[in-house]
């Protein structure tokens, strides 16, 4: 006999995870491995994948179809790209019990948040954006340690107090730091703090391509900064599709910013360069 | 009695390092560690550095002048700004023995071959620019593994031929790959595979600074993309003095880049973005 913890009144005992690529995988396995791991079904469009996380262990059931996945659930957790998880709220409508708290894990909440108003669901849902990722992609990159220290956005209305407390606590049983925000505050954060520096990452990897510069030249700190320039550009094109003006904004001023650099070197002014530096060493260590 | 492995011919037996902080320190570190250690003589201006060198083991001598770590040295390593190797080299000339080889590990090759040249240094000169480093700086950031595993760019002229292979002996013998290049082609290179991402850094941290985003809310790729961003600028002044033309015409390309991509999100064509994106993908898997 085993002894049997009772779990506690706000846990989920069985979670859909629909989407099994970098981060529903990673979820999927810290709930696995989490004490009183709940009931884990998944579903991935990809076959190999579901089979792969049952295979492993990971899901308890590889679900036959997304609304198979999700007819049981207490919670379901979207992690697909953002136009699926659009267009995924009207099968929650249609699948999920009544009860079933609803998350997911887009990198912009705004339109999440619209969809799920239109649709009724504001009570249920919590969005959530985890601070985690890598430029890998599918079930093979995911880690159950991926959201173990990690920020995690929450957006939920005033009437999903409850649904909030119990994603926050799922959260934290996974050693991640939930946080609430406003929907539209997220996004014009997320555009600067994480699609800004991607797509500055794209375009040095551009310049350095176009210059005849290979990979193996560069030393660690290249390496760091073309790494984004790997990222699947499929998990980026929807977002982008959404992307809020302080995106293009935001690489307008950085162009500004690169421009201003070459004059000061031009004109030998290597002094408003250090002031920079200087200056953003100082930030970085804000 | 222990017994005394032959010391190879081409080793060095007796190496000054001038400089102790994350490049010499880590040399002298690597040095230290490795089977048949020379004889390990270090100066740093920071007394306090030479110190703890010395208290640590890692030096046999903390010499008392620069001059005083030169004298008896078959090999003297110049591991200081470039601006401190340029005026260290007449250093050399008046104080090293006629035998000793000389390297530095500056990041530009063509301001210090010149120097070499000026004062006749060209047949014992092998120069060194490790792809290694930290944004850390000073002893208390140098480890013994800084070089394993790193490519190691050295110019050296065609009378510097018994200088050369006993330089990348020495590199080798510590685990690192010398590779061994023209000055001009080096720096080329440099001023776009290292110099671009370190102002790439700085712009992008400057953009976000000035938008009021915080360290704090950035994901691992906004970290990775900022990290340089905290880079000591004493080390980087005097390397953006002899900054070849395609540093400030990298940036302008980086500009360019970035209007473009801002150009095409606004008109809503993220295909475009998304060309860039996969693009950029595929020259990292080159």
């Amino acid at each position: 006999m085993c002894s049997s913890p009772i779990r506690s009144e706000s846990a989920f005992g069985h979670v859909a995870i629909v989407g099994l690529g970098v981060m529903g995988g990673s979820l999927a396995r810290a709930l696995a491995s989490a004490p009183n791991a709940p009931t884990i079904v998944g579903w991935s469009p990809d076959a190999d994948e579901r089979e792969a996380a049952h295979r492993e262990g990971v899901i308890s059931t590889a679900a036959p179809s997304v609304e198979a996945a999700m007819v049981d659930a207490d919670l379901v957790v979207l992690a697909t790209p953002l136009a699926a998880t659009l267009a995924l709220l009207a099968t929650v409508v249609a699948t999920a019990s009544e009860e079933a708290t609803v998350t997911d894990v887009a990198s912009l909440k705004a339109p999440v948040e619209s969809e799920v108003t239109r649709l009724g669901l504001g009570a249920r849902w919590v969005g959530s954006h985890p601070m985690a990722g890598s430029e890998r992609a599918g079930w093979a990159a995911s880690r159950d340690d991926l959201y173990a220290g990690a920020r995690i956005w929450t957006v939920a209305g005033a009437e999903a107090d409850g649904a909030r407390r119990r994603v926050h606590a799922m959260w934290r049983a996974l050693g991640a730091e939930p946080l609430a925000i406003d929907a539209d505050e997220h996004d014009r954060i997320m555009a600067l703090a994480s699609h800004l520096p991607q797509l500055a990452s794209n375009a040095l990897a551009e310049v350095l391509a176009g210059a005849g510069v290979k990979p193996s030249s560069l030393g660690p700190g290249g390496r760091d900064m073309t790494r984004l320039a790997g990222s699947n550009p499929d998990m980026w094109t929807d977002l982008l599709h959404f992307a809020p003006d302080e995106l293009p904004e935001g690489l307008r001023t950085l162009a500004a910013q690169a421009e201003r650099l070459a004059e000061a070197l031009e004109r030998g002014d290597v002094a408003a360069v250090a002031e920079t530096m200087h200056r953003t060493r100082h930030w970085g260590e804000a």
